[in-house]
């Protein structure tokens, strides 16, 4: 019986099939939400200032509520070994230590660092991962073009290190280019379209080689989107191919995946 | 006759076929044009304080106008209800409403709500929406690319909460990272490429993870394009696809919309 | 003979096959851009203090160079009047007649007006439109999704209309929301990605839609990107279409533009 | 044994296949990245004040580790003219003589020709380029749309002359735009969507133009995005099809690359 309540645990827990399985992700999902909102608001002077009891107060539902799902996770699991080492099972487990460390180190230790592991809580956001559907077609486009992004994204590094130091050269120290490494922060800025605008060129020379920058920007920016875009065109050419269906009769393949007699022989499919 | 006129008056107000229907779209569209640059206008101190007057006058020549234009539709609509309670009904009646409910409240409530519902007459831009072709080609691409776009943009929501965090614990309170909220409208601001420069990082480390955001956000501007672009894309092909004829003779399907003769037997198509 | 000279003189101009009709064109470029690099220049105040004699005589001599060009294109033309009233007839009348008009009202008319025709002369640079190849795929692709994009472009602009008079309201006249036209240039900054920062939201709910604004500016830019990257697709693929020969053997298509032997039979294209 | 020596060396210095390929590999991509680390922190003032003597010990490390990597692939190089000439010959020499040149010119001349030229180090990134893959379809696909781009930026130059014009007439000297080429640098910043913010137009009717300029930049941006994705698109179908195997017994090309059966006759591929 015990065995029976553990597979109807794993059911809802692990599968979304069930009524109780989309109940209860629905619920963790929006637990998820308010506690990250409530990590944000907690950061905020003035609601810490009105509202820092109730905060924690709410903290600490969430903290149980997550432990919980944490405990029954581990339990219902066949090797619940392989689940505390996975990805979820880490993120899981790291989206409720910090209260708890929070509890035993609020005496001595550094504010700073309990502050910075207070603030870890704020990748609960990753438990939402789960629910993005990693195996969609989206994140196999991704995948097979990570090569070439690679490559793009060492490409732009070393031209905006070049960038910047001709920029570093023909500014000389002055309108915020006072090294080469702030003078790389503004050649990606300005390369990326960004633009803050905390650095621009003063001189007319730098404004005209920032102007050929821009452009330059312009057209590497088609670079990634075309990588991409060619790559989801083909991915979801190769779903719509696998999806086409062979005709019984003639073998032949059809040419949508919607076909309901077969073009060459006119047999039902 | 009575019938024959209410069916003359639907084909010009519900059609675009006959001259007078396509005079009665021009002419509203104008209307919608020049009424919404009028409420623009009078949001304009200086203009108000001058043309106060006249302006009000323009508001009720269109209010008028578009009254006339609302109870012309039920009028005509062989279901009056459903033409009501349609997206179209509701956006129609929105945009003669503010001005009457101005002309009642307009003693003794709050300027403020009166105001905001007098602005609420902007949204008669939402009538142009007839004349988008919602039917097109483009309304399908990004329909049907609508699971990815959300999924996408679940990622870049939970990303830069993560983001926001660290620059957070970064740049500590100072350079106007004040809170996590404001630091993760910041990581919109930088990750989108917008880039006011409100808030920007003034430590090395805060630069540095700047950097690294801005190129991120360079690469992931490229996945909604592909997205998108794939799906007009393969939108387009099914068009092509299902204007391309079939030969009469053999039965093969040809590879041209504007094939006229077979390309496989010759037979003229 | 006169007409053989006439003849020469038109391939040289208006063609660019020979060796003279090539240096022609380079001449042409160089002057054009040099013409627009002097106008460019009598504009920034110390260099036209400090070399305005010299800009002058510059602009006089392409002036007079310009002139002859136009003289010579009128002289060899079959159909004077056709070249006259063509785009670049207009143009190229256009890039000469500021410069003499400056010439006879120097006197006493307004200044503000003879510096606008004066500044006319940097449209010479629309002749080097004749340079870009119009008739190219780019500009079929940029032709045939002329309908989306203005589609688009009416979308967008009914969307900043919205979103403009709602920031409108919530930031109350603060900020630089100082009317519903500054929220809407400010929203069109925001959803281009612009994002100047000379207007940026400072409530903290306006600081939320603003960051919703900017979400979906990301999302609506892989529009027109789309548009025309499934457009140029079709226009090349078509392009290779046309190029692929047939097999004179046995009439099958080719594959490729650049297949030698029929992939059908084998016989020798 | 010298010439096997010669040949082992030749190997590892420019093969990656061998373990000691690699490893040769792996060691000069780090020695690059930290001497370009090293010449950046040098341009930071208060870095080169703490750590001076440390970062020129560093600098002759890497000069002396360069060097040897210069001399030992001229000595293995069958044709040492060929690679000193080569593009890479030249890049691998100039990462080294600034150090020598700065070494023997530390006396009398200007100091500011020394430090440019001392910057020149940072050039060695593009020793990176070696490991890029340049024979990848990436580079292909850029190369294919070369003429595509350059029409692109010259109509995008062309624009902006323009647009500037307009601008310095509308803004009249004010808000920024004080000569022709700041108003060009304008436009071009607000075209390529950067919008550093360090000029904006601040009359009516300027930020109606800057409106439309932005939201023409919003489609110009699909240009050159649609021209590299359409080319990236082809190029991976061309891989494809150039890896698709044809049967041995009836000769029909198979329709996937990983095809291991006839689709026409069954036969193992």
């Amino acid at each position: 019986m015990t065995q029976s309540f553990k597979k109807r645990l794993y059911i809802i827990i692990f599968e979304a099939d069930t009524f109780l399985g989309k109940l209860f992700d629905v619920i963790l999902l929006i637990a998820i939400l308010l506690s990250v909102l409530a990590v944000m608001l907690e950061s905020v002077n003035h609601i810490k200032d009105d509202y820092g009891y109730e905060l924690y107060l709410i903290e600490w539902i969430f903290t149980v509520l997550f432990t919980l799902e944490y405990l029954a996770r581990i339990y219902v699991s066949a090797k619940p070994k392989k689940y505390i080492f996975s990805f979820f099972g880490v993120i899981d487990l790291l989206s409720i230590l910090p209260t708890f460390i929070g509890l035993f180190a609020a005496g001595a230790h550094s504010l700073l660092i309990i502050r910075s592991i207070r603030l870890l809580r704020v990748f609960r956001v990753l438990k939402m991962v789960r629910y993005l559907g990693e195996a969609s077609s989206l994140m196999k486009a991704l995948n097979a073009s990570r090569a070439k992004i690679i490559v793009f994204i060492g490409a732009v590094f070393s031209l905006t290190v070049i960038l910047g130091t001709i920029m570093y050269l023909i500014e000389g120290g002055e309108n915020g280019f006072t090294s080469i490494p702030r003078s790389i922060y503004w050649a990606v800025v300005t390369l990326t379209t960004v633009g803050y605008g905390d650095i621009a060129p003063g001189t007319t020379l730098g404004q005209i080689v920032a102007t050929a920058i821009m452009i330059l920007g312009y057209g590497i920016i088609a670079v990634p989107t075309g990588i991409v875009s060619a790559e989801i065109s083909s991915q979801s050419k190769k779903i719509r191919d696998s999806t086409t269906p062979y005709c019984d009769e003639c073998g032949t393949k059809q040419k949508r995946p919607e076909a309901k007699f077969c073009f060459n022989c006119g047999n039902q499919l």
